[in-house]
């Protein structure tokens, strides 16, 4: 694997850093291929062949791919992360922040879904995918726990045990990257609603 | 791609055909290495060690590595559409034919884990994938219409559409592959009740 290309090549001739654009281009195009081919069938040649750039301009921009890797799953973990110490989920009733950190993850799903999808298929075979795995588990963690809140308060039936409950319903949440087309469906915010609503109440009319 | 090797070579010495375990267990082997590598990243190379069965061996029983998937597919695809048949699935109320495909595709999944977990992974790059692909597509509609007719008799809400409330139960049932294991969890059964109940009630107390 290449260490890359000497500092000055990430510059321009006129002395200026390249512009990020062709890292944001590349990451897009990365995250598309890792999440077609798998990340251990990606080659860097691959991401040649689908970016348009050579694999001399791609090491101009990064070290090697497991960075790309890394980049893409920040733009999915992040926000995820990011979602659990917002106010709404660390105060009030557990349901309520239970509900809350449905609907976030709804939309970040929603506006993410590329990156998103690309976190959901880590297998785990490098530092980074242990890395995101590890994180992944952080956030069932805490959504476990607030299930487990929610249970204790009375507003969330006893008789499925809170990992349980919180795998199916975030389960559940997560397999929408499978049909969902913001462009096409609705939009995120009907869709963490109907996503929300079944969730709490189920599908069966009372 | 091997044609494979004359017939003789399939049977034993004796005149004997080769006793079929070999083919079984190199098909469990094989819908593992599918599933850890993706079977666009998986060679007859890697079955053959993953098998310890030399690559001469795996082609006395097999044409090639994409008839196991095929066999892994069909594993898993033909209880999922017989179960679309059963006099459960297609007489009585909606309702009580929903329960009964929500049931019997929670108790496949547990009892069929690798070959549903090889079905839910598949792209289509291939004609054995497109088929699968056709089949899953097949499956989801008669749901749907099971779902529609639900929504019709006033046992369904309504305000979600059929096909999303199809897909978003199924995604539910589905995601389970992830953290399920037979012997380390609640029995088959009693993941179908729960998961039936949670489905059909939702996760708040009313």
């Amino acid at each position: 694997m290449s260490s890359g290309p000497p500092e000055r090549d990430r510059r321009l001739p006129s002395g200026e850093a390249r512009p990020t654009y062709t890292l944001d281009r590349l990451l897009d195009v990365a995250v598309r291929v890792f999440t077609e081919r798998g990340y251990d069938g990606t080659s860097v040649q691959h991401l040649s062949h689908a970016s348009g750039l050579s694999k001399s301009s791609i090491y101009h921009h990064i070290e090697g791919k497991e960075q790309l890797l890394r980049l893409g799953l920040e733009r999915a973990l992040e926000p995820l992360m990011a979602s659990t110490t917002e106010p709404e989920s660390t105060t009030g009733p557990a349901i309520d922040r239970l509900t809350h950190l449905v609907r976030r993850n709804v939309a970040i799903l929603a506006e993410r879904l590329p990156y998103v999808t690309l976190l959901l298929d880590v297998h785990g075979n490098t530092e980074t995918e242990r890395w995101a795995l590890d994180q992944r588990r952080a956030y069932d963690k805490i959504v476990a726990a607030v299930v487990a809140e929610a249970i204790d308060e009375g507003s969330v039936r006893s008789d499925v045990d809170a990992r349980t409950t919180a795998r199916l319903v975030f389960g559940m949440i997560n397999s929408a990257r499978e049909w969902y087309h913001p462009e096409r469906s609705v939009k995120p915010d009907q869709l963490a609603d109907q996503i929300c609503s079944l969730v709490l109440e189920g599908i069966r009319v009372h």
